[in-house]
Formats: structure tokens, sequence, C-alpha cells
């Protein structure tokens, strides 16, 4: 079972090809994962309060079809894997249950001089496990 | 005489409706006041390390004609009035000499703790005089 | 009274100063005219399907305060001015009450060669009046 | 070798961690193969006018470091891959010659159903071959 947030498509959100320009997916992607991680009790924005960040190592994703101005849209959030200092999760797109879009989001965890920081314990316990794998690198 | 840049329009610029989001031209206007400060020797992302910076306290735009997909548009900087805090700039956006929109942005000089700060003498010397007056508040 | 809306800021609407980007208000005040009059019964990206469309003539906003990272606001549409073929709006952005920026929009109903055009009879009966007014050009 | 656009990094660009944000890079990366194309006489926003367009079936990025407010950032475009109805490009974003980001893009060329169509005889006869490799699917 994956966490969902509702986006709504507004002009700004279009491009002259009359639908959702490639690169706002992942804006969503990223409001989706800021909400599955808050009510995991994460607010990734005050980690830097404690010295570290979340960043996005890779970033991809399949487009099926196309949003629409006025379209009411889910993106879904889901932990593929969890490393020692990293996350993968994945992300669907939907409207009206049909896939328009999936990506796949590596994050990884860093102290303030970008290098790699064991997830905060809070978070990996709090994290729901992948399904089928709990990968240690 | 007035300061200019040119800016290309791509798809990510544009709305379905076609043309050029509205709130865009507040955007290539930023650029066009970056470049414009920048030749004057003034780097506005430096001055916070002298802790201070320049916040936006008004914008305004009339918007005549629609710049579209492919354009390759001018955006102008002429200071308009300068006070001892403040600066009033007008901005063209013009495509072939046409005139797009029209926009008025007035930036305020703060410090750290966003309270209204003398301009840097430096900058106070380099601005050119805007046209018909120099108005002291 | 007023309809509102609620924009909760993410990431992409921040920028290196950290907080929300100056132009980025104005497309939140588009979300909140699009739900306002759809709400009326008035969807404007359908409008065109009739011919017909509103385009924003005009824009401008006043910044008090700024939205961080994480905020939760509410952005309010009222109706100040109608006219023949226009419309002005006005949109508060607000957090706990307090106001951050006040805009102001004036949309242009126009037919497909952006010639005005007198505001669709059913738009026109179901907007709220403005308050102490009811201008007609 | 490749072709090149130079891109500066303007606020608008960046988020309150105080470097680009992550999504912006696949604008860059469209600028870029809008500018290659059309150096090869392809203006990919008039193929519509003959009734096809490109689409982005994949986009993927793998980030290594980030670009800053003010850098001048360099973004290439490689073709990699040429198929009957699709294009993979590579795009390198680089700043003083150290690589920044990796983005890979699949452009599909559709007919006005969105069903694949076979690329424009022009546009297979002028791009440069990808190096090594030359897959008919």
């Amino acid at each position: 079972m994956s966490h969902e947030i509702i986006v709504k498509i507004y002009y700004d959100d279009t491009d002259a090809g009359g639908v959702v320009y490639y690169s706002n997916y992942f804006r969503y992607m990223e409001h989706a994962r800021t909400e599955f991680l808050s009510e995991l009790g994460i607010e990734i924005y005050k980690l830097h309060e404690q010295g570290s960040l979340f960043v996005v190592a890779r970033a991809e994703a399949d487009y099926k079809r196309p949003a629409v101005l006025g379209d009411i849209i889910t993106v879904t959030t889901e932990v593929r894997e969890i490393k020692s200092a990293s996350l993968v999760l994945c992300h669907d797109v939907l409207r009206d249950g049909e896939l328009l879009v999936r990506g796949s989001i590596t994050m990884v965890h860093v102290d303030s001089t970008r290098r790699p920081r064991r997830l905060p314990d809070d978070l990996a316990r709090k994290l729901p496990q992948p399904p089928g794998k709990n990968t240690e690198d």
C-alpha cells in the first residue's frame, strides 16, 4: 500500500504542446515524498538544523500518457530500496487509476559538506520496508 | 539609453494557451536587472555576504501582446527612481521593436532582519540617474 | 466575504534567498481565481471551446513579508471591479491571518483574435458584485 | 564532438537549499536539444504543422554536484541512439569542465494521435550518427 497526494493541473503546469511540461512531474514527486516523510514525522527541510540534508542523486521517469489542463492527478510514493545512507522511492502518477508517469528517485543523506551519511536512526526505523527486500550496502 | 538582454522562449516558458505564462515575464525582468547591475559591478547575490540584500517590494506589469514559442525577445532595464533605500526599475519586453509587456519593479535594500537600509554608496554612485528627476525621500 | 484556497510551499517554490520567489505568488493567484470561477460554474479553460478566453492585461503585487519553505498559506479572491469586457480581481496571500502579499489582476475577455469581447452573460450574472460599486465602462 | 549551449543560473533556478532545483536541469536539457536540432535545420515546434511532434518517453539524470546562483554552465547534446521512430540524446551539464549532471532523454516521434511514427527522413539524414552504433529497431 502506498502513500498518495492529489495534484491539480493549472495553466502554469502546462506548455504550448497542451500538456504538462515533462520536468514538472519531478516537482509533484518531490511534493509527494515531502508529504510521505512528513506523515512519518520527518520534515526534510528541518533536517539541516541537525546538520544534514537529503539530496537527489538520481531521477528517472517513464512517460506513458500526458496529463492536461484541469486534470486532477494522484502521485503515489513507495519505498523501493533502503541502503545505509540512501533511499530509492518510486512514484506513480495516475489519473482515474490510469498510469501516466512512473518515476524513481534516489535520495542520499549527506552532511553539510555533501558527504554521504548514515540515514537518521529515526527515519530508518519509521520507513515502511520495501516489498521483498531490505538491502544493506 | 537602456540596458538590454535577449531571452529565447522555450516550451517551459509557455502554457497550454500557446503563449508565455504571464508570471514568467517577471523572471525575465529579474534576469535583466541582474545583468544590468552586474555590468555596473554589483552582483546582487554577493551583497548578502556584506549583510544586506535587495527584496522586491512591488511588481507590476502591463501585458500588451503575448510572446510565443520560439520567439527571441529583448528585455530592457532603466532606472526610473532612486530613493535612499530603494530603486524603481522599468523593464520593457520587446519583440522586433514591438512592445509586448511593460513592467515596473520596486526593490528595497534591506539588512538581514529585512529592515530598509540606505543603498550601498557604491551602487548609488554607479547607477545611471533616472530621466528628469532624482528623488530623495 | 472572499473565496480562498490553501497552498503549501515546497522547495520548488523557493529560491536561494530562502523565501518564495516573487513571481510565484502570481501562480498561486491564478490557481485561486481558477477555483473561484470554477465554484461559480465557470471553467476558464473551457471557454475557448466557445471561441473566447481570458487574458491577463495587468498584474500587480505588493510584497509585505515573505513566505518560506513549509508554510501553508491562504490565497483569497475578491471581485473588485466588473466592466463590460473585463474584471479586476484582488488576491491576498495570508499566513495565519497575516498579510504577506496583496495582488490585483485585470483580466480581459477576448475573442480568438484577442479583441475585447463582452463578458459571457453567464459569468456577469454569477459574479459577486464588487463592494460599493458596479462600474460600467 | 558535441553541441553545447551556455546557461546562466538566476534566483528562479535555485531553491531554498541554495542550489539549482533538481528538475530544472531537465529544462536546460530541453533548451540544449532544441538548439541542437535547430542547428540541424529542424525546429521541433514547427513539426506539428506537418502533423507530428516529439514527445519525451523517458528522462533520467544522475546528479554529481550542484550548480549554484550565478554559475555559468554548459549543457551538451549528443546523439546516443537512433531508432526508426525514436532518438536517445545524452546531455552533460558542466561547470568549468567539471561534470555536474548527466542526463539521457528518449524522444519518440508521434503523430497527432500520439502513435509512434517513423522519424522524418530529413531528420534521420541530418542527425550525426551515434558513436559506435546505429541501431535499427
